[in-house]
């Protein structure tokens, strides 16, 4: 007989779960016949006991399972997935996902919104007037058709299982497990239908894993899971100690994701976009070297191929493409200055407190039901690495809160300026292969 | 700001508690303001985690409070609460409470119900025709005052977080903690209004905490949570590899329970009796040598004034006495026998097999909901140490179910017979003192 309470124990006790129990447990839950207690139980038991990677693959299997799948066999070409963990000023979805439409790889991507000093794609692409990126599946794999790539919130109709349990963990701490998160990524991911997948595994202040040891033990755990699905997966470990280029926020972000598909973007964005890139065209079986890669996405940027691939997937989702192809500026939060007190060398911007900057500015929520400003943010005026003297502008805030000192306290503490000068970061910090080793990559 | 989460996350994270808000979490829980959802990720947490002794008093405190808390402060003398952890055969409250109430001492006791194998003296005094041991406070203190020794059930007034958190500790897998079996435990006694608490700790095959270490170490944590209280508390740790006495099943029991009050009880259990006599005189300031003690409790017995105690309970709680004063035969179910098919000597009977024979005849119950056969259970035949001949009974049993086989099965896979002589078991192993020694103990 089925009984729940003898799956938690198993837990519990650090025993394996037999795969037909734990399928079961996930659909019961899924369905409503097991309620949220004894979910919540068995989550916390995960939480502090951990689970094999047979758990994490039924556990990926089973919430997959609890909803439809996409069904994206009648779309030519490569199908390849892009997940990032998340973390500050991370628009490179915005870039890469038209980037690698204009060069015949099919990107479909179910993503999510910010929570905390994390941003998240749907709240960029909302910033766009008009834009509706919750969209049906039909329309989906319509756009995803026509444009080449399409980006679009979770719809009830997948991986049920996975909002259920997500809620779930937000109120009773059990949010930051390994196990559940590569349930959580790998469950949505699998639901679409891929023929490969890119992770970008961040790692540093304003990452979700800080630690880069976790970093690459979560990276490790997804790419195996992936793989047993049959998705040829591979992932980057790349930096989150500081911000993304010099744009947190959405509205900003969407206008720096423009400047990137211009061929424009800050530096380090741009080496995140190529190096995600040659990862992406190796996945779909690409075999020049690094620097030809590198070649043809530069290519697709300066033709304006890459451009047009992201007007039409905003024109498609009802968006205002003249507002963007313009770069019209809208009326914005009032601009206030950070200004430096110090002369020095900028030799850290801390990406958590940025992160948290930027929420209370309003471009992020602290909890789910927020809403956000979507105009609300940060633009910086330094990276890592560059001089900077007394009075300068450190960064430029936009808010229509009236907690401007706390705002600029907050973006100051971020930043540190020392005598000595800063190295600049490097934005890629490696590969990480199957078994978990970290291997050096540069374009 | 309170925020139920971050509480969950210290116990997750095995860091302290502050007081105040444990006191805070419990207390929300307790009025339906925290979901059941989040205590179950506490409880799990507690599990794989632990408590810390002043978080367990926190805990005690708090759950104590969620409801009434008894006023004895007009019932004269010593009041003494008493405590069993459980098991198969344990009709000692039912002999115990009218002695010692025979003898000046106050017992105000409030008890529970039987599960699986292990039995409830609620259930028993319910198999007695027309006692309703679940009465008001009111009541509770009338039939204190006027016996000298109430046994009820819990009612909704008092400690009513605790009847919530063992009915999610029961769907969750948490009830084997002993934090939480502390907190379940010394709440309810401590809402009593004691001066001394007297705990029988049982170990072996039929009780909670099978192994020795883990009783000793709750009998240690029950004795410190107590004296925080300022209630003097001792506990005896006491066999439970084999049933107390011959009786297992409701009525068959108290019917033993009344030969005890006659002084005719089987040795093991007047011994039991007497051992735990001798502490609930001395936790009530008795200096006498230990033999003098059981002189005073087997006069109270010899004399009748322990029966007449008993009595009289019965009839304030509606019982009818003449079924029991003429020790009356029930129209039982049938009866069984079991028989020796060997020759030799009886070396051991497994009290948690036994536990659940009778619970399989219906005398006990797998699920809370599920009703009890009052009449039905198993009566011994022969204790440890004894001889057996092929041909004579081991043991009887009483049932209405159709099962006979497996229950006799049942019984006598329970049942040693082996070819070298038994020794008869020490009911006592020792007194544990507040530090957690285990001190010899004997009449």
């Amino acid at each position: 007989m089925f009984n729940p309470v003898e799956i938690i124990k198993l837990k519990r006790e650090n025993r394996p779960i037999p795969k037909d129990s734990l399928t079961r447990f996930i659909k019961e839950y899924a369905s409503g016949r097991i309620p949220d207690y004894q979910m919540s139980a068995f989550l916390m038991a995960v939480f502090l006991q951990g689970m094999t990677v047979e758990e994490m693959v039924t556990l990926v299997h089973s919430m997959r399972d609890s909803g439809k799948v996409l069904d994206l066999s009648d779309i030519d070409g490569f199908k390849l997935g892009k997940h990032s963990t998340g973390g500050v000023g991370d628009k490179i979805s915005l870039v890469l996902a038209p980037l690698l439409a204009s060069m015949g790889i099919s990107i479909p991507m179910i993503s999510g919104r910010g929570l905390g000093h994390s941003g998240g794609t749907l709240d960029k692409l909302e910033s766009i007037p008009g834009l509706n990126p919750v969209v049906s599946l039909a329309k989906f794999k319509r756009v995803l058709k026509k444009v080449g790539f399409v980006i679009s919130g979770q719809t009830d109709e997948l991986v049920p299982a996975d909002r259920r349990m997500y809620s779930l963990r937000d109120v009773t701490a059990t949010i930051e497990s390994i196990p559940l998160v590569v349930g959580s990524i790998m469950s949505k991911k699998l639901a679409e239908d891929l023929d490969g997948l890119l992770l970008d595994v961040k790692t540093g202040k304003g990452a979700f894993f800080r630690s880069q040891k976790d970093a690459i033990h979560l990276a490790k755990l997804l790419i195996q899971v992936g793989l047993d699905f049959g998705v040829e997966t591979r992932a980057l470990l790349t930096d989150m100690d500081q911000p993304t280029g010099c744009a947190v926020g959405n509205w900003l972000e969407v206008q720096e994701a423009i400047q990137c598909l211009r061929g424009e973007g800050p530096s380090d964005t741009m080496e995140l976009v190529y190096s995600l890139g040659i990862v992406a065209l190796r996945i779909a079986g690409d075999v020049d070297a690094p620097g030809e890669i590198v070649s043809k996405l530069q290519q697709s940027i300066s033709s304006g191929r890459a451009l047009e691939k992201f007007f039409a997937y905003v024109h498609e989702l009802g968006g205002d493409t003249s507002v963007i192809e313009k770069d019209k500026r809208f009326p914005l939060p009032r601009e206030h200055q950070v200004l430096s007190q110090k002369a020095g060398n900028l030799s850290a911007i801390d990406a958590y407190e940025i992160g948290m900057a930027s929420c209370l500015a309003g471009a992020g929520r602290l909890r789910m039901e927020d809403d956000v400003d979507h105009f609300a943010g940060i633009l910086l005026k330094k990276q890592v690495g560059e001089g900077v003297e007394i009075g300068e502008p450190l960064a430029t805030f936009y808010t229509r809160k009236d907690i401007k000192p706390e705002i600029e306290n907050q973006i100051r503490n971020a930043i540190t300026i020392s005598e000595t000068p800063g190295k600049p970061v490097k934005p890629v910090r490696g590969e990480i292969d199957r078994n978990g080793r970290l291997m050096s990559f540069g374009i």
